[in-house]
């Protein structure tokens, strides 16, 4: 972690802002689970950072966009295996947040300015990140991270 | 505190009526999960007092006021940061008992005759407020709140 | 408890075979959540007693009786208020093995020949219980429930 | 448990794939909740193992279905009571990791390769495997077992 200030918070959806849940009819993935305080944490920091969400839920990804589009954000479909250098390629790695839950999170996380995971996300992601939300995803997880944020950068 | 009777139960829905998540589909949010014992609750106390639930969340709001109106109450949609005015001029704030569980419910629950916040809300909430249920939103806290509020005020 | 046997097992529908929890949209309640295990755990116990469903959910009683009669069984709509002298009428309560989890079913536990409570209920129904599952309500109560039953009283 | 090299990876769906959950509707079962992390396990082992599913679930089998095969798995529909000679017959059970979490699971479980239930399975699966997942079916059970399967057999 250097001293600059950062500049772009980039987040996962499912299991950040979602609660990782979904739902399958006989029809197919129809479905997601959202909670609380997420939004109103995003806009308290939204004036000192370029807020992006970024997905590799190919099935569920118009619906994960009307959620975040719903909350004024925009969203990119970014499979696994490509989210290390989209991010270092748009965004410069080194002045990004993240906040990812994921198997597949953990270079990201090691590797940008500061690296958040909710509580409950996979212990390689836990083991990787700076700093742990006391909320899980989908009750608080993002609010506890903007709060943070704000904290310890602004 | 003072000794005065309180008239007015406010309370928020979202994560107190509620359990907080809603459903989010392609097309928006679809659906709100909400649980058992808070009707029964409510029924306990009605002859009491005036009950009145407030919401914030426009995009879920028929949700929200279709669940309320079933139960026989009324909801009003006021905004996050009008709610501590709104509740002021029209209940008078100091004979409301208020339960929410969100950041921004923090100084209604300080500045009310009597504030509750439900197990598991914002922990900002559940400093400032003067009960705690035992039972989690969506499963009981607002039983839990009627229960108190008649023991300690009836 | 004597030492008669019983004859009649009398179950709750919402936080004893559902977890409680119900989806609202716009148009009402459309959904109740339902778990493993309990049907499982009833075709144990089917031949050796009259199994039983009563709910004083009107709204989601059809959603109820869909599930109930999905697996087999019957179900009675009675009002919470109505339930105590309907089980005595109908079915001896004195023979009756009744599982319920709500702050109105405290005097049928009470009463009955043998009263059970799922884990997470409301603790005026643990406190009145003969047994409290190990599992919570949608998530094998009932199963729980059935093996205590067979091994107890056959 | 031999030295033998496991060729073939059995996984029940609900409270395995699923969390066990499901929703009802008036017109009967119409969605189950299932997680992350799952899929991008077995992506990991996919090319170690034959990876194939099965379900006792009639209802909700469909449902089942769509979500196996959007994973790219096959899935067939079982009845518990057939399980184990239906596992037996087809794949040589001594050569089968099989993970499941339900009462009717325990002798597949004792009597495979490699028993694998998820935590929070019915006390008697738990008893009964070789390994208790530290992560919840429909939260990561399966990418854990599919981590303990690559570390230790391949």
């Amino acid at each position: 972690m250097t001293l600059m200030k950062p500049t772009t918070f980039v987040l996962d959806v499912d299991g950040v802002l979602s609660n990782g849940q979904f739902l399958y009819s006989e029809e197919g993935k129809i479905y997601k689970t959202f909670g609380p305080h997420d939004s109103d944490g995003l806009k308290m920091i939204n004036a000192l950072l370029d807020i992006r969400f970024i997905s590799a839920d190919k099935r569920g990804f118009e619906i994960s966009k009307k959620r975040v589009t719903d909350m004024g954000f925009e969203i990119d479909l970014v499979s696994a295996t490509d989210r290390y250098s989209y991010i270092q390629d748009k965004y410069n790695l080194k002045a990004v947040i993240y906040m990812g839950d994921g198997y597949f999170d953990v270079s990201i996380l090691e590797d940008c300015f500061f690296g958040i995971a909710p509580a409950g996300s996979r212990k390689e992601a836990i083991t990787a990140a700076d700093f742990v939300t006391e909320s899980i995803a989908g009750n608080g997880a993002i609010m506890d991270a903007c709060i943070e944020i704000k904290r310890r950068f602004f």
